[in-house]
């Protein structure tokens, strides 16, 4: 089947898609409106000649069930990625939705292949998942406590349905998600866009490309070129550059010294300059670094932050690591009231889930979600870029537009 | 005029009616029909024809301003209040509405007159308040952190503008509050119902009119006669109750006697047993109480848990003393991720501030919103009482309905 259908229909025809608690011909019938309607719904509702608007809460169907539906999707790489560990052309992927009374709710499951999760263990994750218990979405706080305790691990596929199941009541409600938490979407700020590694021709030639769009870069750094990088990016444009050193360094004091160089050059921020268990040479480092020091793969959940405090100046929130929105904004909650500033991540990720991250852009200090920026097959169009800025889209939801 | 009138249409004609930002005509005309409309409306919307559901976010004015507006208001108490430090037949209140493209949201403050506020003090604070500046009621983040900045304290008064903020935001939405939230309406609860402190047999008398409508009672404690009131309760139910020292106890290993006393009768838990400076003691107590010991006083805010982790089980969070529901569900989330217990509580305060904080108590463990039932003027009917347990209106924002 066409990637078009299954988000349109969640029709099951073709391998590797999979629809947990027989949502199928079901969601067909509840949802009205499913012959040959292609036009495009900002609203995710399936019938055509429906308004988006917000329903009153006693006229959906009471006897609604939530029917999730899954399949993989594999998302194609623009260029080859490198970290200091691995390089790769796709990432492996799973799109989800939940359809109830004739609303779509959109997720999104990413794997980059360095962090033990793939096709099969969210999968199979997911097709644990019974949401027909639930008889209202709303209950998300219950919903999601529910996911959660299926299993220990296993964030990305717990992310998507948390995405999904946001999305769907966004669009119950007739509202984007960041104005139901009480944001300004104005404040959306800037997102970095990533320079991959290269030789410094191909460098400079993606400098030059990006200066022009955005307005701060990232570099990651912890490998043997970090000089000649920063260096061939500054010999074209002045911008700001937040690092990520992905634990790269190993000694407190030339990580100090790297610092401080990388400030000279108009770095902003670094993250995870060490080794997760090197807390105390971390915190040694903070304390004396005139730039913000960001926990990346020490925090992966809300339980982590309590460990970090006093160690890091912040943390960066990803929705693939910490299982989703709410537990998102719990972390962020969380760290702001112990001072803590807060950055928003991605994975390679669709509109779907890089979108969902936005929502939250306009409370945090840095964004870095160009994920979507990355692949060539993307299914949506939510928030995008204009001159480095992010604009989240206005629709209810996530405000997905599917493509 | 008539207090009713202030509510249905914010007119301004008597003395202590206060309008900030000259709101009384502007928000008159916007409202349209006000004449005569005398039929309650659930949702607050003014217009008398509009049925009750959210609009599309594109259909409100865009050139609304939200109109502050505010009177004073005496809580009449049904019975003559005595805590350890004094007694009273009244309570100084203030009434306050926001509207907004028709729609209207309303908030309270509550001054009990311990807590050093006044009609006075709650007054001048809101004269400050320029809500105009703000052209979407829903950036509650950055129009709450304005409020906050306008000075240090003034806790009920800007509680107040929140509480009408949210009302105001979920009337637009057309949800009610637990519902955006994420809660489970079905897990509201029981709420405690505190029997003052009084002879034996009015005690008894009290005791037998609440054991078949309350599920569990609350008793103040730290006088001189604890015993006597809990064996006079004891004496006809067997009602779990919950205990309220206010400081009381000066000595931990006495403390810990009575608590142990206390819980032999069926106490579960008990708020502030000693003063708030006292914090090694309280701490002592905490680890070898057998029930939560709650902390009160010693929490205002947000910004005050992390000063009494590990020295207290848990959190009483009201919202006259947090400056509202958004602090209060930050408070929620914070105290949570340190795995500490929640209480959500009240002063007397009308339906509209009892309910805005029941709005939060599918997810506390303990409920203590009585305030509304010891008053006999209140002026609105939102959360009831049945059989013990707590019923939210489902109605959109508070859900509240004029009386």
């Amino acid at each position: 089947m066409k990637r078009r259908e299954f988000l349109k229909t969640a029709a099951i025809a073709g391998a590797g898609a999979i629809v947990a608690s027989c949502g199928f011909n079901a969601a067909r019938k509840e949802s009205g409106n499913q012959s040959g309607n292609q036009s495009e719904d900002l609203s995710g509702n399936q019938s055509g000649s429906r308004p988006v608007e917000a329903p009153n809460i006693n006229t959906l169907p009471t006897d609604a069930v939530m029917r999730l539906s899954f399949e993989p999707y594999e998302l194609q790489l623009a260029h080859t990625f490198t970290v200091s560990s691995n390089s790769r052309k796709t990432t492996p992927d799973v799109q989800l939705r939940i359809d109830y009374g004739g609303y779509t709710g959109y997720g999104e499951a990413s794997m980059p292949p360095y962090l033990g999760h793939s096709v099969d263990s969210v999968c199979s994750f997911l097709s644990k998942v019974n949401l027909e218990q639930f008889h209202d979405p709303f209950c998300i706080e219950d919903i999601i406590a529910y996911v959660d305790s299926l299993s220990d691990g296993d964030a990305p596929a717990k992310a998507a349905v948390d995405i999904a199941l946001h999305d769907l009541v966004g669009k119950i409600i007739g509202q984007p998600l960041y104005r139901i938490w009480g944001y300004d979407r104005a404040k959306a700020g800037d997102t970095t866009f990533t320079i991959g590694i290269d030789s410094p021709e191909v460098v400079k030639v993606k400098t030059l490309e990006c200066a022009g769009k955005f307005n701060i870069l990232k570099v990651k750094v912890g490998l043997d070129n970090d000089k000649e990088m920063i260096e061939t990016i500054r010999s074209i444009t002045d911008l700001p550059i937040a690092v990520d050193a992905n634990q790269g360094w190993k000694n407190k004091l030339e990580a100090l010294n790297e610092i401080l160089w990388l400030h000279s050059q108009g770095v902003v921020m670094v993250e995870q300059p060490m080794p997760v268990t090197m807390i105390d040479d971390i915190a040694w480092l903070t304390e004396r670094s005139p730039i913000p020091i960001f926990a990346d793969e020490a925090v992966q959940r809300l339980s982590d932050i309590h460990a970090v405090k006093g160690a890091y100046s912040g943390i960066n929130i990803k929705l693939m690591k910490c299982t989703g929105l709410l537990e998102a904004r719990k972390m962020l909650t969380y760290a702001r009231a112990e001072g803590m500033k807060v950055m928003i991540g991605c994975m390679t990720e669709t509109s779907c889930a890089v979108t969902a991250a936005a929502h939250l852009s306009p409370a945090v200090d840095f964004s870095d979600l160009d994920g979507n920026l990355l692949i060539t097959n993307d299914r949506f169009e939510g928030m995008v870029v204009r001159q480095g800025r992010m604009v989240l889209p206005d629709g209810p939801g996530l405000g997905l537009k599917v493509l």
